[in-house]
Formats: structure tokens, sequence, C-alpha cells
């Protein structure tokens, strides 16, 4: 029987940081990952493959990195283990026994079987299985309308990336706005209003009753009775983590199904860790479980248990999910870090906010301008930063990673009052104002106002 | 005679930071401030009127951030302070009474009158005046041939912008390379890549001798007797505090002649303070005295004296200067944070390097993706960032904001392994080797070798 000291089971993102962060703390160990795919697709570039990358070949993680780092590199399925004797059977009937064992099984699309009419051709998902979605892009090039239900960060670069390739794209989504969950309304009406002006239908707060058809997708009925006639349609509602695997060893799983894990990501059984999407989540501010899948999140927490594996270290443990996203539309790019100003209020949070429009270069008459907004949320009581929200250009995804840094660190008002910058007229707003400095002047003004 | 709250002296970025921040924190005090400008121009937007803006009319500070805050705004020149009747004079003959004063007299381009030649037509600096400025550009329209004497920020830039507008341009430095003060030798070698594929001549590790003329540039004179024929010369050697008008009132200046100050930003006498270039500097990480003058660390000081102007706040002062730069040479930027190897080693820490190459959009096969160098310097005792170096595209800017943060937050290797990141195709590198992560980790296996 093949004997590995340490084995991954997931080639995505949060599989190959596992297994390489494994290699760089513990040289000596042999590690080894298992994944079923022959090749694994970048996971955020996906919805790309439909319009700016143009095929799925240039969407592919390469295996050097594996190679690189002497990762034994081990396609086949994994289909049970067994927790005593820390072994893993493989569909081939092949075993291999393991002294740590990582969970990287990632996530599927949800299909939400009550929805009729949801089994008909061209009634697509997003999973991230290359051939599945090389068959999809070769299905939408017949196709003219489609209607894509949910606006979540999927459902609209999806979106965005159809109308590039030509298509008439409708966006479903029941909540009042698209990007709901990470955005307030200021910066989700911005994003609706980008999408807009690229060519993107919109038709929010309303509910999918039934998908119609004969067999072949012909129409979108919402529950206001009203049709949408659409050749196709793409079901973005959410992902379900891949948690079977370890239910059926044995290992505890959430009431939202993640595999349920500690600070170092260790199981109930320390020989046995989760990462990734398929790991149980909870947020660094609200301290509630969450649903957030995101490889930035996977690759984190995969780093956290690749450290830890053979020799726990408390400043290298995890202490929830901050939720860093962020997106581009266009010219037009979005972030977000921690709490909406919403989700704060809903969870026993007083808070006050600060936002600040500015530009992104100084002056700002220098060409590629782009406007800048910076919304941020703190805690009244303490001025600790709890969440972050970002309009601009091409920098809002390490301006957005700032504010992330800034809420893992407990950044206070004050903190971010004395923060120095760097400044530059083509990469950054002006020094006197810059618009993250400006928003927490903003709350800084308020709370002084309240302190008085 | 006239009598205010708070009185600035100096209408540039610290300048205006410390009058709307003493207005935003102290809203019932009256605030004016003195210039002797008609306009202010955007200092760091300088270099970018000789090219990409075309005039200097587009880099202009706007006087709206003043007449919004209620900022009185008095054109003039202070010629001299009493600090015991608390009262300033200026040219016209009139005095002002003030409660507090704020020096934000800024800085001028220093003048090396060892250098033979210097006081020839065609002989150019870069002060910070909109007049002189245009008049230069006026007469630079002449020449074809310019050589930049200095290889810093100000000298590059200015040579990056004058062959955009196809000039001949020369940059001499007496370094072995240009930018030495923000870099280690790979990042200021790429920096004079880029530089040279832009038809910049780049001329390291000499020293200018005369500059030759009959009363107009002719020629500069290395000290290996090489002539570089010119039509006309850029001296970017640096800058001078304007500390005249703090020195005749009687305040203490320090051996570099800037005026001294506290973590509050104030003088010898508690109700004068002083900002910006004109202010004592020390670094954050060394301890040891600065000559670093930045607009957005001018701001950083002018913020913390405007707050800390009428009441003291242990959390609002500041603890030396980080010197945050980054910069832009056609599509690559470049940025830097703390110190460099160098520094580190000359000034007796001994410290563990990692350097990671990588890319800022994922895959790399999507278009505008730019190579992405991130160099970290920490402490190998304890593992603290004391400084980093940033290659890359339009998102080095904020990147190097956020190593920044890092430095001035005391973050340690650890710290950034556990760093939560946003990641987005189009908007920074890949979750599986976010290149600033992936530095740390290089110094991370380092320090475990070491400690094993």
């Amino acid at each position: 029987m093949k004997q590995v000291d340490v084995l991954v089971i997931g080639g995505s993102a949060a599989g190959i940081v596992a297994a390489t962060t494994s290699r760089n703390f513990y040289p000596e160990k042999k590690v080894a990952l298992i994944r079923k795919e022959q090749k694994v697709l970048v996971p955020c570039g996906i919805p790309y493959m439909f319009g700016t990358l143009e095929s799925s070949d240039k969407n592919v993680v390469p295996d050097t990195v594996l190679e690189n780092g002497n990762i034994e590199l081990i396609i086949g399925e994994a289909v049970s283990i067994h927790q005593e004797n820390k072994t893993c059977k493989l569909a081939d009937d092949s075993e291999i026994r393991f002294e740590k064992l990582i969970f990287a099984t990632g996530s599927t699309p949800v299909r939400p079987q009550w929805l009729e009419g949801i089994d008909q051709e061209n009634v697509f998902f997003i999973p991230k299985e290359k051939e599945y979605l090389d068959k999809e892009a070769k299905q939408f090039a017949a196709c003219n309308k489609v209607v894509v239900i949910g606006g979540g960060f999927i459902g609209i670069e999806m979106a965005d990336e159809l109308v590039k390739a030509g298509k008439d794209v409708t966006i479903v989504e029941l909540l009042p706005h698209v990007l709901s969950l990470a955005f307030d309304e200021e910066l989700a009406s911005r994003a609706e209003d980008a999408l807009i002006s690229r060519g993107v239908k919109i038709c929010c707060g309303k509910k999918v009753k039934k998908i119609l058809g004969n067999g072949k997708v012909g129409g979108v009925l919402l529950d206001n009775d009203e049709i949408l006639e659409t050749d196709a349609v793409i079901l973005s509602v959410g992902y379900h983590p891949n948690s079977n695997l370890a239910k059926e060893a044995g290992l505890a799983i959430n009431k939202m199904g993640f595999i349920k894990v500690d600070e170092y990501l260790r199981t109930e059984n320390p020989d046995f860790f989760a990462v990734g999407d398929c790991a149980e989540k909870f947020s660094f501010v609200t301290r509630t479980p969450k649903r957030t899948m995101l490889a930035s999140t996977a690759c984190a927490e995969a780093r956290i248990a690749g450290m830890n594996l053979f020799k726990l270290s408390t400043v290298r443990s995890f202490n929830g999910t901050i939720s860093i996203f962020c997106t581009a539309i266009g010219e037009d790019a979005f972030g977000a870090a921690g709490v909406t100003e919403n989700l704060a209020n809903e969870r026993g949070f007083e808070v006050l906010t600060g936002t600040f429009e500015g530009v992104d270069c100084h002056p700002g008459s220098l060409p590629g301008t782009h406007k800048q907004i910076v919304k941020l949320i703190a805690s009244k009581d303490s001025g600790i930063i709890l969440g972050g929200e970002v309009f601009g250009g091409k920098s809002v995804g390490e301006l957005t990673n700032l504010i992330g840094f800034m809420i893992q660190n407990k950044t206070t008002v004050d903190g971010m009052l004395t923060f120095q910058i760097g400044t530059h007229p083509l990469l950054t707003g002006p020094p006197t104002a810059y618009p993250l400095i400006k928003a927490a002047e903003v709350i800084a003004t308020k709370r002084h106002m309240c302190l008085c």
C-alpha cells in the first residue's frame, strides 16, 4: 500500500496551497495530492473563459507548482476514508495510507430541485469542471438570449462576459440589488449602473417561478407572471460544500453542510484537516457561521492548515473569515471587505459610517483618472473598522486588501488617521484627499461630536 | 489687528491638510492660511506638466477645499513671527495675531554653489513655483538635448516626461544606480531598464565636475573627463527645508536645517507646530534623522498636527517616517516602503529577505497582465517587516501602501502568512501565488531553518 505523510484531496486553489505550504514547512515529509480532473481551472477565471480569454485552455492552473514542489500528483477519485486506519480508498480500488489528511474537496453549484423546468436543455450551471464548461461554451454559441438567475459575483461576471460576446443578457435577482451580500445600496446600485451601461438588463426584487420550455429552455416565468423569453438560463444561486467524503468517514458536519473545523483548520480528529469551500466558516466580525466561498479565503485557510499539520502555532491560526471580494465591470472595479452597514446593523452593532468620493489619480486632469469612492463602517463604541466598500479603477483590488488587513488587525479610525501612505499622480489618489483616510475622517468627526 | 485661532503658513499639501484637519477637529475655531502663490501646484504632478498634462493649469490645487472648509485664505508673504506676542508680520506690514501657528513652509531646490557653471542660462531647477516652471517649460521647447543631474524620483520622472516630449535625455547619477535610496539593486536596475526602453540614457556612478558653456549651457563635464553635449541641465539633487522664518523667531532647528518637532509635531514652543518638508523627520524603522520630503508624509504630519492643536492624543501622534514612495515609468510602476536591505544592514539590523516574481492578474494569459515582483526585508530576530519593494503595474501604489501599513503596525512574517486577501483575475495576483504572501513565505522558510 502506498504510504505518504500528507495526503491532500482536491486539486483546486485550496488543495494546491495546502500541499505547497506543507512542503515548504515540512520539507522532509512526503506530500501527495489526489484530484479527479486532468486539468484544473483557475476558479475565479471561469467567467472570463466565456469572453475575454476565448478558451478554457488559457484558464488552466499549471501543474509545475506541484512538480517543482516535489508533490506527488495522483489523478483519481477518493471514494472513502478510514479514520482509524488512516487510509484513503480510490475509485480504482487502490489505497493510500497517510499520516495527515487535508480535505480540499470544494463545492458544487446548488441545483434548486423545487424550480420547475430545471432539467431542460440549455439550463446551465457554473461548476469548476473544464469538460462541462467547454461543452457549455459550445452550446452558448447557438444562443442569443441568456437569463442569469442570481446576481452574485459569478452571476454578474458571467453576464458581463456574455454581453461582451454579443449576447442579450438579463440578470434576475431576488434581492433588491445585485451583490447585496457584499455592498450596501450606494455601491450596489453603481454596479448595476455599470452593468446597464455595458448592455446587461437587470431585474431585481423578482423571484423565478418556473423555467419554461419543451425540454429545451424557452423562457423564464417570474412571480409577477412576467415572462422573459430566452434561449438559455444560467443558474448561479450558490454552491454546496462537498463534504460527503468527510461525513461518511464519520467526521462532524455543521448545520450548513460544511466540515467542522477549529482555528487550525483541524476537524474533530486532529490528523484530519479541512480547508476551502468544504470547510466550516464563521465571520471574523460577527462571529456567526458563514457560507463564504472564495479562492482567496480558501488559500488563507490552506496556508494555515499546511503550517499547523505537525506543529501547532497560535500565531498561525485562523480567526474567522473577513470576506474580501473584488470584481471588475468594464473599467469600473468594486471591492468589499468585512461587513456591510446593513449586516452590521442586523447583527447588533452600533456603527458609524463615512463615505468619501475622490479620484484614483491626481490631479484629476490626468488621462486614465477614475472616480474612487470609499465607504467605511466602524464600531461607534471602539472606532474599530468593521467593513469597507470601494469603487474605482484597477487599484481597487489592492486597496480592498488594505482595508481587509486593517479589519483583520482591528485598526481603529485613529489608526487610519495616522496611517502613512505613499502617493503618486499616476497610481493613487492625492495625498491631501486620499479617499480611505478622508472616509475615516468623516467617521472621526462624527465620533468626535458624539464624545463632546 | 487681525486675530485668528489657527494660522497656517504655506499653501501646499501640508498647509492645506493642516488647515482642513484643524477645521474638522475644531469646528468652532477661526482658521486662516497664508501663502505667497496665487495658484498652488500639485507638487507630485510637476514632472507631468512637461509631457502628459501639457500645461501647468491642469496641475493646480483648487482652492475650493479651503473655501468649502471656511478657511480664510490670505495671499501674502509672512516675513517675521513674534513668539511671545503670537503675531505674524506680512510683507505688506500688516500683522495677524494667532493662538496656534503651523509652519508648512516647504522646501527649495538645493543649488550646489560649488558646481562651476551653475549660474548659466538653461540651468533649471524644479521648485514648486508655477511662474518659474511655466517659463522653464517655454525654454525647454527650444532645447533638444537635456542632461538631468540626479537620479532620484524627480530626476527620473522629469527625464521620462521629457523623452515623451521628444527630447534627447541623459540622467547623470553619482551613485551606482538611480533611485538607490528607495530600492536595492534588483529593482533599481529594473527601473533603469524601463527608462532605457523609453529612450532615456543613463550614466550612473559619475560625478559632474562642471557645467560647460558661455553664459548658456553647452555641455556637462564629468569627473572621468567625458563631456555630455547638451542644451539644458536640470539639477535635481535634493531640497532644503524652508526653516528661516522659524529660526528667526527663535525656534530650534536641527543640524540638517529642519525645524525641531516632537511626536505631536510641536516645536519647542507648544503653540507652534511644524509640518511637511520644513519639519524635522526621523525614520520609523532606524530611528535616525532623515531628509525625506514627500507630500504624502507631509500630509500625515499635517493631519496629526491639526488634530493635536488644542488637545493632545497619544493615539494620534507621529512615530517616525516610513518613507513610502511610488512612481511609474511607462506601463511599469515601482514602489518602496520602509528600509532597503542595504540600509537595514548599514544601520545594524540583521535581516532576512524574500523575493517573489508573480503576476498582477490571473491567469497570466489575461490581456493587460503585468509581471509583479515583491521583495520584503524582515528582522531575522523578530520576523517584523522592516521594508518592502514592489515592481508591477497600476496596482503597485496601493500594494506599496499595504506594505507601508504592515510596517507601521509592526506586522511579522507570521502576520503576513495569515493575512486574508481578496483576489480577482483582472485586479490582483492569484490567490495561490499572491506575491506579497509568497515573498513572506520565503522569509518564513529561511527563519524556520534558522530556528530548527
